[in-house]
């Protein structure tokens, strides 16, 4: 009998070399590409091993099933899901989204070693294309199957190379036309349990090693463009440009100023500039903005004022998603700080799946083991081992519980 | 017999599909890709159907020869040349480049078509990686020639997905060991007459067709880096971030503010974020500056004055290309603007070949084609026909004049 240590450690071997960038230690995991095939094959041949049931919903998403959901639907005692997704933003690091999926699994080779039977369907979900990093929209597996992105919008989301998403779906094998809301998924899941790395110092000031999510904030993203007139950098006057890297500039400045007098989190992290050449005044640029905080009227004061500096370089904004606030099941996180040692009760700025289901009025909590580095999508990002181990017995502990409701 | 416009037409119609961006009409010619094979194969065709003798020097440039250029070599009148470069900067003009190796053509057949015997060798040349889009150093063909960029050197330089330029003359069929000064090319040039489109609005105001050009200015570039810490958007304080987009900000408001302090041109047409992501903080940002002007003790302090600041935001700044002030040759250029009804003599900002091999001790000129929108590297570059072809009848002006010297 393996031990769940040696189980982690097997599990997280597996997969460590997938997608990872030798230059800097990061993760390149982008949805639908040769990498992604490899970690859907990975959470594919778990699911196999421990004779779990496979299957795939109308956004690829994927559901390894120990019992029948179906019978669990017609019991009305739906199945209790753990998971989280398997990819990456560019040079992410290796616990975003994995920690959740392999916590899961060993959770429950945990149960069945001592030879827990359960008494409702239990299931490990792999989302797919939580980060948005290839299309631009967060949490795209689960914004389509509950309808909260239509299938025809996500279809026509271009990525860098102007490939769509549709495209992207039928090179890796897949069938577009299969996208939509997904009402048979859905009603099979009771309960959802996300357990994820800690994006942030709460665990480190709070010393303790798992939390409770108690909330998400609102978040959501805008593209900006700045225009400009191409012209040669050696041979026009300075007076006779239209530069839009100078508009940039103060887009991003202002990005930080605003966002200090909003009391919101600003960020512009992703910029494009055309044609990008040394000795050429670009075209136009390109940038994205990411803006979240506790209240979203802050937030959405914050990108109007934003708007207003973008409209004063001749340009425009628009917002390419927005979620709202998400509450998570107070009286399920309550229950489960109760059984976890009184862990705390944390909200995150990060988006997370989770968020997505709840919006969707599915039952939803989540677990987060401490970082210690509290740095995220970098390779910095990281959690102790036992306190990995511990995040795997929380969930043990939670689905448990919920099994016998 | 084929008029000099029929002619003009049809080298123009030929070339005018290869690496043409069909989204904004631009051109994407880099150094060593499929496109600057096709350029390269035209330009072979274009000799042989005139009987010239095709030579291809040790970095690449092709020669085209009326006569025998080492016979010239051994009268000692060695031969006059003609050209330019057909490679473009990124969503570059029509014009810049292939209207000099065009209107050497076009003004060859023109001389032939009068019964013109010439008295010593007349070549035309394309040049190879004149604007250095790909590995970042202009002129590349022309510094290998003259020893200005020594072999090694430049086989190092990488690309943006890190492929060097030696594996990238290897693909192409070449042979990168063959690089170096070639002393045997470079005394076959008697005097180098490059023709080009006008890169500002030097004609416009003077409302004149065709210059002589008298200096190039003293320019450079550089490359600055800029460390932040990669973390998540959503997650960190912005008290807590090391933003590097912050200092690419202030680095870009700077280079305009201190050069209009210096009076130089100072350009920042070129960004790398990583990883570039909408939801993380770059982990790091690079950035190139373009900097010219007419007195090159300006331009160093303005760069210096800009090292400071990238210094002061942790970063780091190093040259990768400096030209010194090219004096075209005084006497050559009186003598041309005397034959071409006392053209204009103007400097430019741009670089180009004909500043390489006159820095080499070549005796060098310029005649520049004015250009109605004053723009140049991007799709908005121009130059009506008729000024071409008053271009062209310029060229062979100036070779029938030279070659009975």
């Amino acid at each position: 009998m393996t031990t769940a240590q040696e189980s982690f450690d097997r599990l997280w071997a597996e997969l460590e070399p997938i997608g990872r960038n030798p230059a800097n230690g990061g993760y390149r995991r982008f949805a639908w590409t040769p990498e992604d095939a490899a970690l859907r094959e990975w959470f594919a041949g778990e699911a196999t091993a421990r004779g779990l049931d496979l299957t795939t919903d109308r956004a690829g998403n994927q559901w390894a099933w120990w019992g029948d959901p179906d019978e669990g639907v017609a019991q009305e005692r739906p199945g209790v899901v753990l998971g989280s997704h398997l990819d990456s933003v560019p040079d992410g690091g290796a616990f975003d989204g994995p920690l959740g999926i392999i916590s899961a699994f060993v959770a429950l080779d945990a149960l069945r070693d001592k030879g827990y039977q359960p008494s409702r369907p239990i299931g490990v979900v792999n989302f797919g294309d939580e980060e948005g990093a290839r299309f631009g929209i967060a949490c795209a597996g689960s914004r389509i199957i509950t309808g909260a992105l239509p299938a025809d919008q996500a279809l026509a989301l271009t990525d860098s190379d102007a490939v769509s998403m549709s495209a992207a779906i039928r090179r890796a094998g897949g069938d577009p036309s299969e996208l939509g809301r997904d009402e048979e998924t859905l009603r099979r899941v009771g309960v959802f349990i996300e357990l994820h790395v800690e994006q942030g110092r709460g665990l480190i000031d709070l010393d303790r090693p798992v939390a409770v999510g108690s909330a998400i904030w609102p978040h959501g993203r805008w593209r900006f463009d700045l225009p400009g007139k191409a012209n040669h950098a050696g041979t026009t006057r300075l007076a006779d440009r239209h530069d839009p890297m100078l508009a940039l500039a103060d887009v991003i400045q202002q990005t930080r100023g605003l966002a200090e007098r909003f009391g919101v989190l600003g960020t512009c992290g992703k910029v494009q500039v055309e044609p990008n050449a040394v000795n050429a005044i670009p075209s136009r640029v390109t940038g994205w903005l990411d803006a979240r905080g506790a209240d979203p009227g802050y937030v959405q004061a914050f990108v109007e004022a934003l708007d207003d500096v973008v409209g004063g370089h001749g340009g425009s904004m628009r917002q390419e998603s927005w979620t709202h606030e998400t509450l998570l099941d107070l009286a399920l996180a309550e229950r489960l700080a109760g059984l976890l040692s009184d862990a705390p009760v944390l909200p995150t700025g990060a988006g997370h799946d989770a968020g997505i289901l709840a919006n969707a009025g599915i039952r939803t909590a989540m677990l987060f083991v401490r970082n210690p580095t509290g740095v995220s999508h970098s390779p910095a990002e990281h959690a102790d081992r036992d306190d990995c181990l511990l995040g795997v017995a929380a969930l043990a502990t939670v689905v448990e519980d919920l099994a016998v409701e």
